[in-house]
């Protein structure tokens, strides 16, 4: 059990808080590239702050304070110009610095508009996202983690956007043995309930679990019944990537995936679910799968009831009970939670590092160490062991338009191991 | 007029309140059986409370907090066992009275499940519902109304969510004269509007009304312009069931109807109409009408507006509207408002009772007062006397999917007089 | 900027506040007659009160509070009688001074209706319209503006509720610039990203605006790139007529048109969009137009985004996205919001005149100056030079069900000039 001033600590987000300022220190995305593909703008909440992403008439993308500081309109309805955008009310221009560069109604000699600035934040692209950053300068380097750097990948993102702070969304992924209940014990007794009877890998009992910081975050390792300490499960394991990814680990399948859980506000959580299924060493790409394939992962049905047969849902059911700030006051820690709260405390040691103006975890700075981040995942993962299809129309990744050609391709090709 | 303060005594049902301590020396219903038939859990608000109704392996009922101690997911997608239910999230098992009994993660020498324990309520059938009781110990008997207790009936139940407090709705039932206005006249006025010209029996005036409190609530009586005060409008009446039923009365229509105003919390009253047909003697009930039907009442339509073309549909326009908890120190009561003063007046005292430690009007103990509790119902009742199909389809059992049905078999065989 | 305070002083409309106070000296439209032909009641809110409109038995209107004070229950589901309205509940009646005056069930001696009266306005037709006084004794005159009281013309009549307050959709129109980039500029970006290209006489460039008090508002005026000082845009412009209206100006297209933001609360405006459209002196208006035609204007596609299409969909994109009550504090004003600095002025100034007990701008007691208020409009107006079809189909008139009809009649016959 925790506080309430313990749980307002690692809760909220807003600028000038605590765990704000900590989170102020990354990179995260804000978009896909192809969302700016057919609109100009796109608007953004992130950590609190509304923006709007634009892209100029020179390909330029800015992101900058969704108000004009003029008379309050939203820029989302703005107009896209050379270098920068308009307000589309009185035509106000805005560079990607967030400097008003002209007001076109004002008298010609007028320094009215040198007064006038707005936030204005850098943005870089990695892996067909765009991810900006919101910290003070100078700026980190964006990590180029596997998932995002790797070549040749046929790139699938998912979307939702949960009305849970992020805490309890990260806090699941140190949390090894849920995966035996909710995605294995729960899961088969929902499939029996639809009229199936199917017996899933997750339901393997654990028989320890151990966790791991490193210079990315935390390793999680788990040793599941019937399996030997040289399993990858037990020697490899996965890692959160601090402070708001999880590795979800390839399992032999050639994939990267990455869950985000970027940080709306205090409230909401966008979860971005980013899978780069890399084939075979000669395998070609077929057109089809070549672009970047962004959708939407629904979470409710029509009468508003969580969806639980897939294992996204599970999860989501699970996050949104728990409610919007899950109350830490009243919880009930075991010792399967250790997980938890190490990730807590790690919370809170990089708060303090921050408060003494040191970079937190995972800050990186040097360009010779971020060439291609290959995180630790396990090859063969008993959680995956059913294949690749199985595994594909089980996860989140049953709602991608494309998933029946992706488990066509990997049927007839093989992939990177 | 009242004040503030006495209109939050009267108001308020949670637990440790006045009123919400009264309410919990009460069972009320949570379900309809058929509900768990072909599910498992069912989400449950009462009296400010959540709590998941599930049905275990053994065919067991149990009603226990929705939220799991441990992290604080919901137990409405738990999974149900032989003996209880267990959490998605990571298993925990609960037994029907709150206790944990695994926590399957847990080191097998763990003494840790024996601390937790939630909320467990008694659970118990009859007449096709499933009643709790979350009051303190000794449990009273769930006492056994004609409407729920009496055999060979044709059970039809119709329910409907409303955002208002239970009291203004317990408060019409205190109020006779309103059915000679809002179902007399206005009905009147509305089905003229419609196209039809039809006079009501409800639209009778009013000459005196009278209430006198019994052993299980309130007996109100009215007497109509043209009647003896022979008539069984006069001499009879019938209940208000303290402290949230209506028994509304027979009419010679061979029906028991309870109005059931269950306060889910301080803003928002579960309304079940609960009707109990019985035919002649030696009438046999055909196949299709001997399960009980549950069926919702709506009274919104699209554009949201009130539904006021029916009985019900006309009351809940009036409670609806006099906002989600009725500012009672705004209004001007007048002489015909003296059932609902002595309505007020019986919450007060019996409030006093619990708070001396006693037990409050309707409370049952004696088995052998709890046969068959035949609360008095006029037989000869004017507001019914356009006959059985007239007043099925101009109450909210229009909306009953077997109302047909039910006006068909009653038009060809007799009613239990 | 503004403080704080000021800002409050300027939105708060309800009663007892300054500008509420000042407000309340006003007539405002609550329905158009056609509305009342089919149905007997409207709900109406205006300046922060919930009331009724109702047509009684012999006809005449009126508008009470819409609860009736017996017990909070509303009287839109009321019962009209020859002299006014009862309430469905109990019966009791009202007549249009909101005096009751028949308790239908209490004794007939009973002085108890003399003493139960609620808010009862004042209520006036004109133009189609209903208008209603919500101030203190005597009332004023209801002006008889042009656009209302023009004989012989085809009167449309758009609406929406939107959710802002009324003051920052009025400043919207003491601000001539926005045009040059809302409906110019931004209008012909969205045509073309629509596929058109489509260059509008709303994006010349506004070399001066003027703004003049007068006895009806303040009467705005322009002179864009190219116009000389005698044209009509700058020689008469039109008016905003205070409080609350904006006569757009007749371009020579016959037509008078009157945008009103009725402030329903602190965070909500009717907006009314009427328009007359007076045909030559000698053509004769078919049948299909002669009767008023009210119709919604919508703004929110079914994804909730903007519909920025067509102009007054750009300034309600504008104003929603300002916030419910724009934070006044944050503001950045230019030399071309002079306009709106003097609206703001003039209503501090009228809410001083009404503090010391004196008539506001605008308010008219002799009928001598009531016959027929003729305002200042542009008869060549730049703005509309496309002609009648292209400025009828890029304003809100385009969602008029008689548009087309009104633009065939239009193109077959003259207008009056």
């Amino acid at each position: 059990m925790m506080s309430e001033d313990q749980n307002r600590t690692l809760t909220r987000v807003g600028k000038g808080t605590p765990m704000g300022e900590l989170l102020r220190r990354y990179w995260y995305p804000v978009a896909a590239e192809v969302e700016l593909e057919q609109k100009w703008t796109k608007r953004v909440r992130l950590l609190g702050e509304d923006l709007v992403l634009y892209r100029d008439r020179s390909g330029n993308l800015g992101l900058i304070a969704e108000k004009c500081p003029h008379r309050g309109a939203s820029m989302v309805y703005g107009i896209p110009e050379t270098d920068g955008i308009r307000c589309a009310y009185h035509g106000w221009y805005f560079d990607a610095t967030g400097q008003c560069i002209e007001q076109p109604n004002e008298p010609e000699t007028s320094t009215f508009k040198e007064r006038i600035r707005i936030s204005g934040y850098r943005v870089e692209k990695l892996g067909g996202l765009i991810f900006a950053y919101l910290g003070p300068d100078p700026a980190p380097l964006l990590p180029r983690y596997d998932a995002f750097a790797v070549d040749r990948a046929i790139r699938v993102v998912g979307q939702a956007i949960l009305p849970v702070n992020f805490l309890q969304v990260m806090e699941n992924s140190l949390d090894p043995v849920h995966t035996e209940w909710l995605h294995g014990h729960y899961h088969e007794f929902i499939q029996r309930e639809l009229g199936g009877d199917v017996r899933v890998a997750f339901s393997r009992h654990h028989i320890k679990t151990a966790f791991d910081v490193f210079e990315h975050g935390i390793v999680k390792r788990r040793l599941l019944e019937g399996q030997s300490e040289d399993s990858d499960d037990w020697r490899i394991g996965h890692p959160v990537v601090f402070p708001y990814m999880l590795a979800v680990g390839s399992g032999g399948l050639g994939t990267y995936a990455m869950q985000m859980r970027i940080p709306m506000d205090d409230t909401h959580t966008w979860h971005v679910w980013y899978n780069a299924y890399v084939p075979g060493e000669h395998v070609e790409i077929p057109q089809s799968l070549q672009k970047l394939c962004l959708y939407d992962v629904p979470w409710r049905d029509a009468e508003g009831e969580f969806i639980t047969d897939y294992i996204d849902g599970q999860d989501i059911a699970m996050w949104v009970t728990q409610g919007t700030i899950a109350d830490r006051t009243t919880e009930h820690l075991g010792t399967t939670d250790k997980g938890i709260i190490l990730l807590r405390k790690l919370y809170m040691e990089q708060i303090q590092r921050v408060q003494k103006g040191l970079d937190p975890l995972g800050v990186i700075r040097d360009p010779s160490l971020n060439g291609f981040i290959k995180l630790p995942l396990e090859r063969k993962k008993h959680h995956f062991s059913e294949g690749f299809e199985s595994v594909t129309m089980r996860f989140q990744t049953r709602f991608c338009p494309i998933a029946k050609d992706l488990i066509n391709f990997f049927e007839k090709t093989s992939v990177a191991q």
